[in-house]
């Protein structure tokens, strides 16, 4: 029988492994390995929730080197039997039917994910699980073995939170000060300042909306928030100005999408946002039959960096003198308060930040994250905004530029087809103008083009 | 690059299968191909949930032929390719890394789960899916090659239905009549013949709880119903009588489990019975400090067709011949009400139906479906009861006997060891001493026995 | 203080009124006279909701005697006191101050109100007061005296019930079986035979809503009927088959409302029938746009006795024995199942119906309380429908017709002012020549008629 | 007929009042007079919701003059006709039945009262009529002549808001914003500085219940906090601190109530304070049965006012010159930080708070309005705390004292009684020693038990 092997050998192994640890690490793994191996056993299937809420409750108890010795033994000892799978293999290789595949599968799913399926039915056992790949995802660099457990609950999660049994839902001043609390605390784009900062986003004129799991009601999975306004919005300290003047949504033409954000770690990976955005587009359209353009306002966060990549660059390109010059000032605090700097800078920066949009690459897709994002997405790069985000993470990251990004529900797929297989990156003919002039193009295209301005 | 491949196998072979057929099969199947290969390639992950719906809309529109070719094709061809599974498997062989792990796991994976996975974000998706593993399971006899789908849904069903994310609830009167009438229609135990009847077992000296999964709100997975009683029922149709007084349930020491059902044959294999036993248990328990007794009152199905194997045995046991003569008695409609005859009959049927529970087997467990259910589940075998259920199903399957197990929740776990590891049937005493006095009992036994009367 | 002598006299009187009659009614009555003097006392203001369910449960283990013994105690001694009335009434017409105008409002409200308030706080009150109208109500002919009480119960209801504080809600197959069951029971118009009669009426082409008192979660107040059909229906049995087609409700052009059902004895007089009527046709205009008739089908319930006194008036009108001939005829069973004896008859029942409906009276108002109804509302009569309701029900009391009546939203108020000043029967053309065509006419007015038709 | 007249006296008399004020008031006053009157009319009984909503939203119109001239035309002019109410007045007072008693009463209703019913038809009619009693309220000392409209508001809330209809609901950081932001609102006891400070009070070891109208979702009519604590609190500051450590509820013997706000200011004299502490008390002490005392920790908002009166009364007592000197010493911000001077005082404002919660009387009650709530409520003065409250509002209203009533739900009703009936204070032991020692008390009676202390 497996089974009864499987558990004894968690329990020798994690007392083995605490043996040469401080006494009370072997203690408490001991304690978790005794009950996970009942969790296992016909116990596990006999005993209910029971026996799993014991078990998550031990599991959350252990701590430091208990907890990494705990991981050590599911991602060390507990994976499929090489040798068995290797039979199973051959007799697959030699003949393919189904039932030697399904024999095959059944032969290669580790032990332990029967573990992770047994936790899941304690209460509150689907965040444990969560936070448990959190933990090990942070850690995969230093111990790469617990890649197979990560695997294993990637499988899981990709499983359990397939996009048909999300609930879309959209977030107000109704909602539970819970959730709402939750908003403030994940927001990664734009922060929100606090209470009123938060009111502000969820007023008549702005939408949010998120998709939740049935398990983890009061947890959204991922939240967007949205400005209903009379044309694309520009600049972002504009939208989020908890003072500014709340406008009759019904006369809105646009809708800005200005932030979105991926709320639980743990599902790392396993990305909704793109399934969001259209259908958050595809209800607002029902809604507001007046709106004619869904579009982004979004950061250039990679630019900066890419700046100074470009300025220190080994290949001498005659541009990175002067993108030197600018790296210095950007380094000056206010540097754009300063209207006579900024507007000297205003030119240059934005030909190089079309330049990077379009020709800087990481493979053969862009190399800026939120490019990636929309323009994978199907949306087209629509137009350049300068100084669009002066906050501080805006100057840093973007020096100060956005982008909007629009989406055309009729074009997505076939703007989707022609990043997907061509790598085209769709954009308004304005960015492909600014490129050839900029300091980065090569130099006898900004010429002739320069020549011809 | 894999997926435009395998869009175009699936075109190409469903194309090339119908060629055969009449032209309507070739044109829906092709239809079909083409929606589910979409839905499988780039526009399937960007156009989000269309997709899928008008996936979900073709694939239900397919009848006959069509449908067996469409299964043919996921079935046949896009299983993954047996060589590179087999490099996979050796490089795993060799050096059984995690990583090398998660290759290989990915390697065995088939294609069309993915296309599974899509089809669920549709609405009513999970429906269709559970639908379409009814269809399959109910053909795999002589299509035994459509086994890798089957298996393919029933590992998404067994990740996607985790108890975990299951919902207790109470169903009464005050439930919506759509979920009621579905009671009516799945009831497998003891017919509902009518509102007037389930209004009955809704009642309050009743229960009757479900689980349900949040994606499939009006459809009940499995349910039980409870009658709350002063002492351990020995009769059903006094239980399920219309015309039956309410009693208090406050008053009562007995929670008799008397149906239990599974609703969906899409999730044949995962059973919720032994979880939603003991959770209902608990629950009653809280909620009623007096009740001491949680007992099931339950036909013993296989019964009557033992009794006639066991006349009919190549074996030549000298009982054979009087179990014959009652076959022909049980034969006679009504019988049971020929009190003279009853009586007559009572003591031997009692004690071969106690002979057939303890040592009738199906390999090292008991041949009685029920028996097997209970008892792994770790329930004790507690009473026979004589004419327990005079239905027509309860006298052609039963003979009319019922039977009670006991759970006691302190013992279950112990109870489903023994039974687990020794194959030991846990029952009341009287059940050893019937058995031993039957018909079917090695005769010395059976005659000291009776000396000893 | 008022109070406290308002007990004492409460309990002397059931007291006193109860040593005539038998010693359980003295004792019962003695004990809720006690309760409910408690409960207006300083007791009642602070022990909360517990007096009150004591209060109520009292009041309900009254029956009888007893019960009309507390009906005759509320009725009888605790109205205000004439003399004090008769000061502030005094005071109030020498100096009619808004001041004095409250004071003299207080001095006229009857010191039994306030037990009622109170009662009302009571888990299940509000109920409790509903039946105790209806009781009252019931026997309001033989105790006229008890007419303070209901006045009272009518008064707080009004107040209670304002139609802003009831909720309309669809009800279907998605309703709790304690609400459909109601259905079932208070169904007035045309019978619901059980759960298979209702589902139908529930179907997709067909919609009931009803309005709801959050204090009565599962209490229809009243509830309407519609089917969604192609053309303005003439026939309610076929309307109600459950055995017809169900169609594409999205196709529909009509709105038929063929029954509409007061459910609360105990809310007589205080009528939401037009109020539901037109919110309901608000509500399935905008949600299905294609709608242009929203029409009832209705009995013309007092047109058979009409007939009757028609026929044996003194008048001796030339018409009364032909008139004496068709009532013979109606009283054969299934006569309309005679083909040439109903197509015979038809004509001049029509004509007599129209001029029924036109021209018989009760005051100003018709005669036909359905006409009443539908008119006052501002609805036109528009069809008559020969054989429209075949039932025994629709034969014995509108001899088989049915007639439609429109509601056009833009023309109700008109309508209803030319109905409430002129007494104005607005009504189909078709109407006005079919009465005067009837025996029942002035004989000249029909002679010319028949001459030039 | 009275109706049209009543329209169109409305429309008369608003006209002419504003003839004299500026054209735009005219003008306004016409058009709600016009709406208010149709909506009176028959098209009101007719048209249903609609014309509510329309009348309403013109209401919402009207502010300053024009607003006055419609409440003045509701008042003045639509009060019931004085001699036909004299004329009812005199039939009942000459044959006093029950039939004359409800014409009396038919007779004495102001018209008006059907307007307002009518306006409560329109969605958030309740709402826009409790913001009409609050208006009319806060006006009424100069316009006396209101209070008929006043009085018929507050007979209709009285009658709408009957307990029986108020939810309990628990408030906890799973309630909407919208409620939550409600509370910060109105908090009328102890300030809620923020979210923060909120959020506290509203975790595991404190409690907030609220009473709701169905028909007001979003408003709390009352609420109430409370803490879970393991002694009698006897500092606020302590409870009310957002750094506090969180303790578990399960442990607590006492819970304090500290906060008790109404929140509606049109609900004015319709309180609901009593039954929502007695009912809070039930169930917490169901949920939580280790808790044994339920208190208050109130202030005493009166004490420092009276200090005044009793040192500038004209009786010169010979307590007062030392009560001038403490009074001057209250004056000094920060007086409770020099310790020893605290120290100096507590002594003497001890005493003097005991003898004015004991002997300082409106009339017969108390003259402390929160002694008089919960003395009324059956409450018993428990303990008096030495700067229990420091914030500026504790020092100015009570000179910091605070003070614990027990709730001890055996006892209210007999605590009730006492104070009802003989006006006794229902006070710990300590009191009466105290206040007989204070620099109030009579003279001889101090002395004598000064010596004997």
């Amino acid at each position: 029988m497996e089974k009864p092997s499987f558990l004894q050998r968690l329990i020798d192994s994690m007392s083995r492994r605490s043996d040469s640890g401080p006494r009370a690490v072997a203690r408490d793994s001991r304690r978790v390995a005794s009950i996970c191996a009942a969790l296992l056993s016909e116990r596990g299937e006999i005993s209910g929730a029971r026996l799993a809420r014991e078990a998550v409750e031990a599991y959350q108890s252990l701590d430091g080197a208990a907890l990494h010795a705990f991981f050590d033994v599911l991602a060390d000892e507990f994976s499929p039997d090489p040798e068995t799978v290797g039979v199973y293999a051959d007799i697959y290789r030699k003949d393919p039917t189904q039932y030697n595949l399904t024999q095959l599968q059944r032969a290669v799913e580790a032990p332990r994910i029967q573990l992770l399926r047994r936790l899941n039915m304690a209460p509150g056992g689907t965040t444990v699980l969560l936070e448990m790949r959190r933990l090990i995802t942070r850690e995969l660099r230093t111990r790469p073995h617990w890649v197979g457990i990560e695997a294993d609950l990637a499988h899981l999660f990709a499983s359990w939170f397939n996009r048909g049994f999300l609930v879309l839902q959209r977030i107000d001043w109704r909602t539970s000060a819970l959730v709402l609390e939750k908003l403030i605390q994940y927001e990664a784009v734009h922060r929100i300042a606090g209470w009123r900062d938060l009111r502000r986003r969820l007023q008549n004129d702005r939408r949010c909306y998120a998709f939740f799991h049935p398990a983890l009601p009061d947890e959204p999975l991922i939240f967007i928030e949205i400005a209903l306004t009379r044309s694309m919005s520009a600049r972002v300290q504009t939208l989020i100005d908890p003072d500014s003047p709340v406008t009759d949504p019904s006369t809105a033409n646009c809708a800005i999408f200005y932030s979105i954000t991926n709320c639980q770690q743990g599902l790392r990976g396993i990305s909704y946002g793109n399934l969001l955005i259209k259908q958050v587009a595809e209800d607002l359209g029902r809604e507001f039959p007046r709106l004619g353009t869904f579009a982004t306002l979004s950061p250039v966060p990679g630019f900066r960096s890419w700046l100074t990549s470009f300025a220190n660059a080994a290949d001498a390109h005659p541009g990175q003198a002067k993108t030197k010059e600018f790296l210095v000032q950007l380094e000056r605090p206010d540097w754009h308060e300063d209207k006579e700097l900024a507007a000297d800078m205003q030119r240059e920066l934005q030909r190089l930040c079309a330049y990077y949009l379009l020709h800087a690459k990481q493979g053969q897709e862009p190399l800026d994250s939120v490019a990636r994002f929309h323009l994978g997405n199907g949306a087209r790069l629509e137009r350049l905004n300068w100084l669009g985000d002066t906050s501080p993470a805006g100057m840093n990251r973007s020096a100060g530029v956005m982008v909007n990004y629009v989406y055309r529900l009729d074009d997505v797929e076939r703007n989707h087809e022609a990043y997907a297989r061509e790598h085209r990156v769709i954009a308004a003919r304005r960015f492909e103008i600014l490129a050839k002039e900029s300091l980065a193009a090569p130099q006898e295209a900004r010429k002739s083009k320069r020549a011809a301005a």
